[in-house]
């Protein structure tokens, strides 16, 4: 019997995240699901926008559990929601943030990320501190590009993620680069490329890939969140949600 | 003219915070105001809870600026929706939670939080990570006490409340105590009492009075908070909210 | 009944502070006063200064506790003798060091002090450090300015103050500004306003306002140091003083 | 084609480790090979132990990349050899010890290790610092069992270890356990048992597979370790290896 | 030509220390010389007899130079003044309580200090803070006996440091002990004892012996302090020192 | 009766460390010994060369008690082979690395190595962390010159010291200097004159004198490593050591 995994992409905007993405990931035993959501913000650039992003996130989580899904992948590296969807299922839910991190320590000694614009630094440092890796994370630098812009012109994107990464291997000390924003999909080789150019041999974790596979991983070894930090919420009166 | 604090408490649940339990620091240079929320939990004991209280905490404060409020105080330790409020506001918005540690920070070596529930602990120790007084807050203590059941025998409470606060302070080297729920306004003094009993002069943070009048501070003082960190969202399309 | 701040500038130099710095945060509900030192250094910017300027202020607390004070102010960024003197009297003291750092970490991620010279930085890290901010506090920059030179060119030692701030938040990450020598008392207008000219919306603490404010607050919500931290001296022979 | 994971047990016992432990997750996807060394110690439970253990470690992961493995998994939650051998090969290296911290930090707040004798304990609080965990691992208990003991009464070892894992969960506030030892494959669905029988639900960490099965994750999306942290050794002479 | 090495009790209380205690360390190269303090606290055992020590102790520390001193060694756990005098001279100034840390961390894993009373508590952990090895000190346990009292029952001293030091090592996992009071001099031998036949073979420090051969190790090797850390005082005008 | 320090030199290299090197801290009361390996790498400048240093290291710790050594030093900047002799032998065992970061943090607020290849920096990092002193070392700088090159031109290699030097304290904030390869011995001096002609009055730690004198220092008092920390290993069957 196949695994399911269920991507829901936190914000309302069609055509920025399709199955394709992953496909080369699906198998026999792998089948990818994905939603958007019907209440919430165009993009996530800010603490404003990840609020009005969770509760819908939320919803399309329980559904995608009772859907039959085996395990959650929120797509955003803010990972909004995460927490509380962990609360409201029993299946693994998983966000590229806390994952890419993580991995990123696994793969080399310090990490940096390249994200879009200075307003989701912040919120990358919170996680950071959240998630016990702030002292491998060196630097988040940005390209100062919106997120709806990042497909507007792929190529231009990519240089200068390229740049950005280079300044963070040259400057800060990485040893691994984390694409900061889940729309930079797909970036990583042609990055990678350019470091190799440049005579760096070092890892770019393209996070949703690395999110599903993980999530895979865990699947497998039939491990979830722990009930102890993630208790179901209590039964009690809620209005409009 | 008056300065005017507006109290936000982030649920739906009448009767439990009035005007009254910040009388005694009204004067006619400081008014006072509240909202409740429309839509959300009846009461906040987990990530779920809160994320739901998020939204409508933003629309309030939205509200209250525009009303004319010179700052704003979100009535609940988890300090929900403090982070986006800051942003779609220009007034300093405080939350019980970050005020308290600081102070307690400021009033001893170590400080320990008397909570209500198990729940709210991981919740707890992320702000504590976050707001970068993780290595100052020894423990968090639990009554076992829902807040919605807080006021039903509020001796015993108290009673319960002082255990917990001697149990931080014997076994955990609290010096200082932070009543970890806005709900036991009004709870220090027996605490404070019973630990005088026992031989231990510490302080007990009721966290309302004492955010509010640091709100009075700051808004004295002309400061709040810095548009580095709590930019403005960009505009874009947002459906729902 | 007017609350009674007591603030004590711990050198022994007559015109750097006068009440009337204060003057405007007075009322009829607070009232200030003020002691210099009778033995000490001319100004603090090292270790041994802040060695020979602490018993006096010891003294001038104990006197200020005495004669009514509800609550005192040590006047100098490296809180001389902040510790000490809540262990000889009851009533709150405040530091603007330790008070601005909190405040500072509130108002935004990251701050950075502006300060006179190199040397009174290891005492800058250290505070830091004890106080559990080090984390928040990303870099300190001196304007190579000796204390008792503040006042002579006041324009010059705010365009310096700017352009150390602007370096601050350009190259170290700053969100917040703190004066880091409470010499510097109103210099902030400025400093915020070259700040706002290069696009920079963040906070200046100007040390002394925010704390005597902070002390304020204290007052009112009755709350004061633990004496579990901050024990009486046990009773013992002394020679000296 | 098929990807190819090669476990080295780095101990000379035979009779431990078999590639039956982990047939349960091989497919014709993914293939399994092991090597045990020639030289070194019996069990590895010091540092002495894991000093001899290394060199051979190295030479076998050498040899199983040029055999054609597309991933190495250490088998010992010391992480034996691990770095050098991040050096010698371009494939992944992964350990248990490093890769389940990772994971345990994933699924919980904080996690503890329940694990064999005393004299391991310091080499897992130093592998947590390198690892950048230390923050999340809140306690090391010990079933006092020397690693050659572990399968002689396997019902008292998982009683043991359902008993030291229950004191982590409530005495030091564990949210997830790890088995401390890749001898104790195949413990943890006793372990749960025991747990839930208790009253908590939280995740107990098989390091083997869970390893095993985030290496084919890796191999999937194609990442391997930073050659900027890992360089390969400069030429040199070397006598005896 | 000798070495000298000069003690500063930073007491006025005569008897406690003398050259005695030092003597088995002393030879044709190495002299000991000692000074007690004119003015200052009968002992120190808070923040306020240390403030009220380190004026005289800074004037002791320039004479001693100026006498022919090779390095000053500090006798008082706190090391009061050691800062400030290391910016007065130009030999080294060591505290007992900084080498003690920085050696117990190099002699295990973790340290305790076992002292006086509660009082000094605070302090100590302050020192570790600033030290940097905040993290390898798991505890302080006291014995609860006021300084001078000491020496009334050295047998029942050394009962009750024996006691806390088994408590420290079973209970918080010290792997070194520290006495964390110079006036313990000469009782690490009865605890060491005591220790071996409760079957913990761990270090004892005696911060005394310990901290002047650090000093002669220093001046054989030509190190002394950082003048960029420690800069000479300013010339300024100073009342009353 | 004199003490004995015993020297390994964990290379196979010839003519790189004589006696000569630390004859000027010879006497009567204290004499040298020294040993190279017979099976290792002829230089240490990664993990890969730390790994097959360190078995024979271990043997020749062995054979230097037996023959009556009364501390053994290991003559490397990444301490290899440190904790597993700490195991085998009961005296003080120590490494450069070690007691240099522990000097180094005590002579000055923060310190800087200077060293030879890029690769030694992820191990200086780790030891950092394990030692409990990453946040007193601000950077390590490289002068990009393998270890056997160091001697060929012993100005070069004194100058480009010199320059990493300047921009540890200029950019880094260093406050000492640390000598980051053993085969450094003799080039502090140089470095100093340089640092004072640019206004520097800093220290720079030659590891092995100040080593050898602080094992010295420990022999006198008679401390050496805890067994709580460095516990015997358990017999077992080992083959090939």
């Amino acid at each position: 019997m196949s695994k399911i995994i269920h991507i829901i992409t936190p914000i309302i905007t069609e055509g920025i995240r399709s199955l394709e993405d992953v496909a080369p990931f699906a198998s026999e035993n792998l089948e990818f699901r994905h939603s958007l959501l019907d209440r919430g913000p165009s993009s996530i650039e800010c603490e404003y926008d990840e609020a009005i992003a969770v509760p819908d996130t939320i919803a399309k989580c329980i559904e995608a559990e009772q859907a039959g899904a085996d395990a959650i992948v929120i797509d955003c590296m803010g990972d909004p929601g995460m927490k509380p969807c962990r609360e409201v299922v029993s299946i693994p839910v998983l966000g590229p943030g806390e994952t890419s991190m993580h991995m990123a320590a696994m793969l080399g000694q310090k990490f940096s990320f390249v994200t879009v614009v200075d307003g989701v630094i912040p919120m990358i440092n919170n996680l950071a501190k959240i998630y016990g890796l702030a002292e491998k994370m060196v630097s988040s630098r940005v390209i100062d590009m919106p997120v709806l812009n990042i497909e507007q012109d792929i190529e231009k994107t990519q240089e200068k993620l390229a740049e950005a990464s280079l300044e963070a291997i040259r400057d800060d000390g990485a040893d691994v680069i984390v694409l900061g924003c889940t729309g930079f999909l797909g970036c990583a080789e042609k990055i990678i490329e350019r470091l190799k150019f440049e005579g760096y041999d070092v890892p770019v974790i393209d996070p949703i890939p690395l999110t599903v596979m993980t999530a895979s991983a865990l699947i497998d070894v039939g491990l979830t969140h722990s009930k102890k930090t993630y208790a179901p919420p209590r039964d009690k009166v809620v209005v409009g949600y």
